[in-house]
């Protein structure tokens, strides 16, 4: 029995073994196609990817003729292999970031080359015994100032890069000349060959197809305003349908797009940093003001705070009730509709650099749709609903009103972009016209309701201003320190 | 009158001259006590950037005796600049970005060692034309693969610099093959002064005062729970008080708590990426569940937005009227301390490391407040007044209502993060006394109000419950993607 029941799982074992070398080709199968699906994916979302990828290798493959071409090696010898370092350590994304980092490994290789020598020279002069010593000394001192100055915010922000090669090259330089006399050479060769990568790093990732992070942060600035505006103009339809029972399908495509603003600040802050050290190119001249989309960007992130605080509503298992609904739901959307528009017009002017005018009409519109909101939840017809069904209903509606507030701070913010980036003026009508182009019936049916609160509006003009800039004033001081 | 006015003018350069020497040694000396101010600072508010400069300094001249010392120097020759570098390079601030960069480093270092000198071998097989020729093709398809798998999310977020040397070391040897047949040496003593660097940075920073990323995620968690928790006990008086007319004085210190929670993300998750590289250490053994981190962390800055929304009604200029204040500022306040309690007990077990019991206890007082104040709500006392002077109070309400639910939210985190990482259990009272040394008082007076709510609550259950996990769940599962 024994000695069956162990051929029994010998054979178990062999026909296991059997189905899984036959498995294994399917599943090597599925995981190739799931890899290349994915790299696929990748190159698509960004195509500049697979550029960049090539434009590395070019730059690689150029630099290393260095080691294959007899006359430049015996120029350079070994040292050619610190072109094929900087290349690679050096090539970014973006322009401004290649440069960025090209400048200041440039810029502290010679700082740090020339206060290398010097140190060389001091520590040679104290003899055979006190060289090492001083020269130890030396290096201890030096990465200890320079790697605690790399903690400042400034310095980290924009020059850590170059901190990092200074006490590199220092230590390099000074301690090397312990061992080769010939270290005015050594330094002037490390520069050189740092000088001839670095350039080619620059020069192939400006002239192939280049990659301006300032037209990225343009761009992504443009885009997160458009998300914010698509997410408000499809509020309105959104929570009155939920409130009137009907689940809506898009949920998650409402929900995305706002989201990605609410983490956007750390990509903001790094492309708004490699742009300043990027020179003209297309629409943006040098010196294009970069810290005013921060400002933006900051406002644009308040707002969708509050959007955040909408999709709560959106979610809450406590909803308005239609009885409600019915009333203020005109209101709402009319109000939601016409500040997802103003945004979405900002974001077209951004796009297009022009003068963003054509916004103003919609925030006008938005500001006399939360009139009108206001003047209802001040009418008489609420005495007889019970307050705990008012609420919900009432909560949005006031965070809509806010989110009015924040429409102006932005449109304001980009009012002030547009004129010290010389944004062109357009007509109105053309832009207007733009705009419609796609989205004429949408347009139509939300003028349709504004009309019929415009005559509501009539004889109002003694409510409460909406919120308006002295009372954000705070605010938005405190999101200038920021940026 | 000209010659007049020219030694006029002359006169008055001499004037400006001298007196712009006189103050420059007062401009000097000002600049330099700024300057000294500054740097004092940056290292009171962290001591261990100090200690890190030291060890850094430190580690580099222990390196640097490579070039000293004749036993070691014949060994190693000129290749010892790479230890050098790798110390440069790989001493980070926390022994998990050490750990992280070294091991990257060194890995990256042996696997592109081995492949580059296949491809030299390669090469050298199809003669003396076609080997540059082939190199350059080899060097151009390695950089180009591996830059763009540098794209890859995963890739990017734990072996970037790993790539980066991996395309770095392939390049060098395979190309400097082609003038240097001793290749197989120069990729030995390549890896052995990297790995001797590596080692020496590894050594050095888990060693001397050691900087964990782990116990910084841990305690950076704890504070932003904390902060929130201040920013809510803070927020009844504080809204309150400015609705009855007084200005509150330390308005700054309550706004800048929870602000700092909104974008942590990036920290975070930085912190957590390194934390994964280290080995157990004090309280955390290897494979501490780091990533509940980081959902706790996604819970607490979406209870942040929720006070940004509160924040935003206290900052409007349309302030609850005192009449409607009266009568929910009780309930209101005494939601938002018990939350505010809550938060601090869970922000206190996760300092100690104790199960976080003592919380529930405030959990339920804050559910029950936010009951009674859905009772208030609900009752008749409101139907006399205005409704657009009670919207202001009941969006606070509202959003006192939905942190509630936060805070549930993340006491759930938190004790899935306990029960995880096997925190101790502590007797009840034993945590309580440990909170209640030093705030006795406010617990107190919180104590009483709450009694006068459980009261009125009697016979109130009937009453839609609070929004609970139920409603919340769509919210929750998202999170858990995110994480």
């Amino acid at each position: 029995m024994d000695a069956g029941s162990g051929s029994g799982d010998k054979a178990g074992f062999f026909t296991q073994g059997r189905r899984w070398l036959k498995a294994l080709p399917v599943k090597f199968k599925a995981n190739m196609v799931a890899m290349v699906r994915n790299i696929r994916k990748l190159g698509q979302d960004d195509p500049r990817r697979v550029i960049h990828s090539l434009k590395v290798g070019l730059a690689l493959t150029l630099v290393s003729t260095f080691y294959y071409c007899q006359p430049l090696y015996s120029n350079f010898g070994v040292t050619a292999m610190w072109a094929i370092m900087t290349v690679v350590v050096v090539f970014e994304f973006s322009v401004g970031a290649t440069l960025g980092k090209g400048l200041n490994r440039g810029m502290a290789t010679l700082m740090a080359g020339g206060l290398g020598i010097g140190a060389h020279h001091l520590a040679n002069l104290s003899g055979h015994i006190g060289e090492p010593i001083l020269l130890g000394f030396f290096v201890f001192l030096q990465a200890t100032i320079s790697t605690f100055l790399r903690f400042f915010p400034k310095i980290k922000s924009r020059y850590d890069y170059g901190m990092l090669i200074f006490i590199l090259t220092f230590s390099l330089i000074s301690v090397s000349g312990y061992r080769d006399d010939e270290i005015l050479e050594f330094a002037q060769k490390r520069l050189s060959t740092i000088s001839i990568g670095g350039s080619a790093c620059v020069i192939i990732s400006t002239v192939v197809c280049p990659v301006w992070a300032g037209e990225d942060l343009h761009n992504l600035i443009a885009l997160n305003i458009e998300k914010l505006g698509n997410s408000l103009e499809g509020f309105g339809d959104e929570y009155f349908k939920r409130t009137g029972g009907e689940e809506s399908k898009d949920d998650k495509k409402f929900l995305e797009g706002y989201k990605s603003v609410l983490n956007s600040k750390n990509s903001e802050e790094s492309l708004a940093n490699f742009a300043a050290w990027e020179p003209g190119h297309g629409r943006f001249p040098f010196r294009h003001p970069w810290k005013l989309y921060l400002k933006v960007g900051t406002l644009a992130r308040e707002c969708a705070y509050r959007i955040e605080a909408l999709n709560g509503c959106v979610n809450a298992d406590i909803q308005a009730s239609s009885e409600v609904g019915s009333i203020i739901q005109e209101a709402c959307t009319n109000l939601s509709i016409e500040s997802g528009k103003a945004l979405k017009e900002l974001a077209l002017a951004i796009k297009k650099m022009v003068q963003p005018s054509s916004a103003d009409s919609h925030i006008e519109n938005a500001k006399s749709a939360a009139k009108n909101l206001k003047s209802l939840l001040k009418s008489g017809i609420w005495k007889d609903i019970d307050l705990l069904k008012v609420i919900p209903g009432v909560t949005v509606a006031s965070i809509l009103i806010d989110v009015v507030t924040c429409t102006e701070k932005i449109a304001e913010s980009i009012h002030e972009l547009a004129s010290e980036a010389q944004f062109k003026s357009v007509e109105p009508t053309l832009s207007t016209e733009k705009l419609h182009s796609g989205q004429i019936q949408s347009v139509k049916s939300a003028q349709m309701v504004n009309c019929s609160h415009v005559v509501i509006n009539v004889g109002e003009s003694t409510l409460p201003s909406p919120p308006s800039e002295s009372s954000s004033a705070p605010n938005a001081s405190k999101q200038r320190m920021e940026v």
